[in-house]
């Protein structure tokens, strides 16, 4: 028997190889400080808990439609329009089991084969394992780093559209590097979707993980909205990334493709849990904002600790609940050439476990600067300030 | 912007299309007795809706292993393999958002462009969409019907056989025709398959939807446990088909390659539930009885009613919750030459909603004889017997 030769296409997160380290490392019996989780360990919501109850006991066990419950694509429209002041109606929502779904089934929806896409690197690897997966070029457009963040490389982004390009994926509030693009920045991705006719998949997945401010959204720009698909999901802001609900956001056409790919791939997403989402999105707020309020303590304590060792600067993000620190000082001082020496240094030295920049993508160009991520989702603020002390040590340790 | 061009290769399930004129007829005041759907409306168990709430409560609902959390998946190994007298181990097992990921994912693992899969026909519509949406070649396989039900046009499925061919789907306990394979068939298919080395597909949905006796799995002749995929699902067993949950079994090279496809595509199956899963397996199992009993008393009460219709002659079957009527003699009564009239008038003229063969898989070779499909696990006894009496009325006249 044979299996498809496409499947060699096929990426994976190589994250997951961090995380049998840590527990390998912690099954030695040392205390492992977990920052390489993009997951969150806090509990969801009660009134979302009671209401998956009431779900349940009120019989919502069987099928529902593949786009979703009405009630909460009605919701889901509602909030998603209101907070980035467009209007969106029920026929623009497909429910999904989870945000990463919108990425494989948008790119499904628009790609031929040899078609590019252009995706953001460092980024989220299913990226561009969906797009080389299905037979697509992805093609990386990359971050400049600044006083402040990170920028896109527009020109780079720009030089590399051609006429096989049908769409930029766009990750503003961006997993791993925590980029928020300005005005002016966003303001030129869309004109450049606009000029080349191109759709953009915006990946809002942290769009309301933001901890001061508003967060500014790609379809609010005049032409954008009819050309861009949002990528939603439940799972951060109401931590609940196991429950595996989301949904992919856009005009209506594009949205029946979509649902029409869930007909043929999962029939529903958990018809009791889309009802405890509609509880979510028009109940009490108040274990959202408790969430939110935890990370924003931790992102400040993860700040301070890595700004507190010699050789790193870190500008404080708005969003995300990542930190992407340029460690090229550290590597120098070290005498490392190879990221994943610093990562395993790190583990078995300060218990610290982190992800690099190698996790998020393949690095397609030269890259002459050092990069780790640290998720500060899935450790206290205790635990933050422990891990930090002993990372410290071993980071200015020559 | 431009659509892909395969999207136009994908099918759907026409059945919805029933659905919604029975809904329609509905909201214009009529009471309509419900056959067209293969849901269930019975509540799942007491003692999952328990575990599920004590799984939230304990903190699952976090990421887990895109291929199942390990003791479901030790669960669900013992469960099937001792079902089947047959060993599986945990690595034999990728947990998925329902029975149907299985099609899809089992397709894009084996399967190249061009290549060729024999599927049942009539037979879930989903296999033919997943196999022209993969860039394959859909082979379709018959029935031909006998005194005690629905055989495999065994010689037809032979003669189909090329040096294309890498897969067969083979749906015993079948859904639309409610067919089973006597040891002879079973054995014929398995030969097949080892003669010409191919890959199996074995859709199990309704392996334990069975009301008499003891089912029969493929997996258990000799040489077909190395080259067979089970599709496993939850959700007809314990009234659970919203919820979303089911499983590959197979090989653990191919197994592994369907979880990679998960990573992919849905990261993982809702965590809580899963853990729930456990409990269904190793629990109290009055429940899925309690189930299996009532639809037993269904499928006598739509047997009676049928076969009380002059014309209509079912023999019956031992498993799944569908009965797959003759009904030429029908249609020559009443003059219609296309199942559609049929269908349209027995809802308009009483009340009845049923699907016809035509909702499942496009016929593609020379019918003579018409049928349609009774689903009897969403209506009770009381609507089956009213509803039938109505249809007897309707059918009987000329």
């Amino acid at each position: 028997m044979q299996y498809a030769d496409q499947i060699n296409k096929l990426g994976t997160e190589t994250a997951f190889a961090v995380s049998a380290q840590a527990k390998a490392w912690a099954k030695k019996g040392y205390k492992v400080y977990p920052f390489h989780l993009g997951d969150i360990n806090l509990s969801t919501p009660e009134n979302i808990v009671e209401a998956t109850l009431k779900g349940i006991r009120d019989g919502k066990t069987g099928y529902c439609p593949s786009e979703g419950i009405f009630p909460l694509r009605e919701a889901l429209a509602h909030d998603v329009g209101t907070r980035r002041s467009v209007l969106y109606e029920p026929d623009n929502i497909s429910i999904q089991p989870g945000g990463k779904p919108t990425i494989g089934k948008f790119i499904a929806a628009v790609m031929n084969p040899g078609d590019e896409i252009l995706y953001p690197n460092p980024g989220y690897p299913i990226y561009e394992s969906q797009i080389e997966y299905q037979c697509g070029v992805a093609v990386p457009y990359g971050y400049v780093q600044t006083d402040s963040g990170f920028d896109i490389d527009i020109d780079h982004l720009k030089s590399s559209i051609t006429d096989k390009t049908v769409a930029i994926i766009y990750n503003n509030y961006q997993n791993p590097i925590s980029a928020e693009s300005s005005v002016e920045e966003m303001e030129a991705v869309a004109q450049l979707a606009i000029k080349h006719d191109l759709w953009v998949l915006a990946d809002d997945a942290y769009y309301e993980m933001i901890y001061e401010g508003k967060s500014r959204s790609i379809v609010s720009i005049p032409g954008m909205q009819e050309r861009t698909v949002i990528l939603y999901t439940f799972s951060k802001k109401y931590a609940m990334t196991g429950w595996r609900v989301g949904g992919s956001i856009g005009p209506e056409k594009i949205i029946k493709i979509i649902s029409k790919l869930n007909v043929n791939a999962e029939s529903c997403t958990t018809h009791f849990i889309q009802s405890a989402m509609v509880e979510a999105l028009n109940g009490d707020p108040s274990g959202a904002k408790h969430i939110l309020d935890t990370l924003r303590e931790r992102r400040d304590a993860t700040l301070a600790g890595l700004n507190a060792i010699s050789g790193i600067n870190v500008p404080t993000p708005r969003s995300t609940f990542y930190l992407f620190p340029n460690v090229t000082e550290i590597m120098q001082r070290k005498g490392f050439d190879n990221v994943g020496q610093l990562q395993v240094g790190a583990l078995e030295n300060s218990n610290v476990s982190f992800c690099t920049r190698e996790h998020f993508g393949r690095p397609l160009f030269d890259e002459k600067e050092f990069f780790i991520r640290f998720a500060y989702s899935g450790i206290t603020v205790d635990n933050i300030n422990e891990g930090m002390t002993k990372l410290k040590t071993y980071f200015e340790a020559i």
